[in-house]
């Protein structure tokens, strides 16, 4: 991915937001993010020089393959959203290539304001353009808020999530 | 991958089963195995050259790339169970790897043997050979038997997993 590509423009009425791919200089502002989450609280925080190599070496992974997009919402020079997109290929479904989201996250400023739909819609044409014949994600059983905006978009909690922490 | 390599050895009692890598020629006896599953059988199945040219597709993506393992689990010169295991970065989890379980089948005629157990038991220690911090998969909500065979390995039920089809 070229690190200064823009991926979508959105006029949210309040303001324009670029999607574009994370840089390397984003990884922080990213974590604070995903450590703003009631969940990812317990989880995740840069608290010393340590932490900051471990996202930065996850960042230089998800960036040097292809099959991942790490997406940053930006508005008026600030981040105020993320998700990742990852396409993986699969033999079930007459050889799928699926669409699987993780780690979306919207910040506290710019919830309500549509910008989880466009980054979601977004992320559902991406899909198409690459052929997917599914999305798919996992979300906390405790965020029922965030089950009822996957069902306004179409997705169905057909699945249990199953996790094991090693 | 080397396609000739064995990734574990495993000895049923009943019969020493070898996993190993999927190789091009398996791709019909896997997409039969999957077809044979209740819910795979209204997805999957080789009805003509167009669907072998789509699986053998997906085989091919999933062979190149070496965050992809299609595995094999073979008794006596026949396939008796499949999965698929990827390795998946992200920034969630101070930087974690995830290890993703996709596509478990295990033949009818090897079900109840401890196939199911020691196929997963060596994807999960291959997730921590390679440093994850998780090990995730989801399940359809109808297979209750599933539900009961992953929680006796440790997994929880805690995300609902949520499909848009496309």
């Amino acid at each position: 991915m070229g690190g200064m590509d823009t991926l979508a423009q959105i006029d949210l009425g309040r303001g324009q937001v670029t999607l574009r791919p994370a840089r390397p200089e984003d990884v922080q502002a990213l974590v604070d993010l995903i450590a703003a989450d009631q969940l990812g609280a317990t989880r995740d925080g840069v608290r010393d020089a340590a932490d900051l190599a471990a996202y930065t070496a996850a960042f230089e992974a998800i960036a040097a393959d292809p099959a991942h997009i790490l997406v940053v919402a930006e508005m008026a020079g600030e981040i105020v959203g993320t998700m990742q997109l990852s396409f993986l290929p699969g033999l079930a479904r007459r050889g799928a290539l699926r669409a699987q989201i993780e780690a979306v996250r919207v910040a506290e400023s710019s919830q309500g304001s549509g910008l989880g739909t466009a980054m979601m819609g977004w992320a559902i044409d991406e899909a198409r353009r690459h052929g997917c014949a599914l999305v798919q994600l996992t979300t906390d059983k405790s965020r029922l808020d965030a089950h009822r905006f996957y069902q306004r978009l179409g997705f169905v909690a057909s699945h249990e999530g199953m996790k094991l922490a090693l």
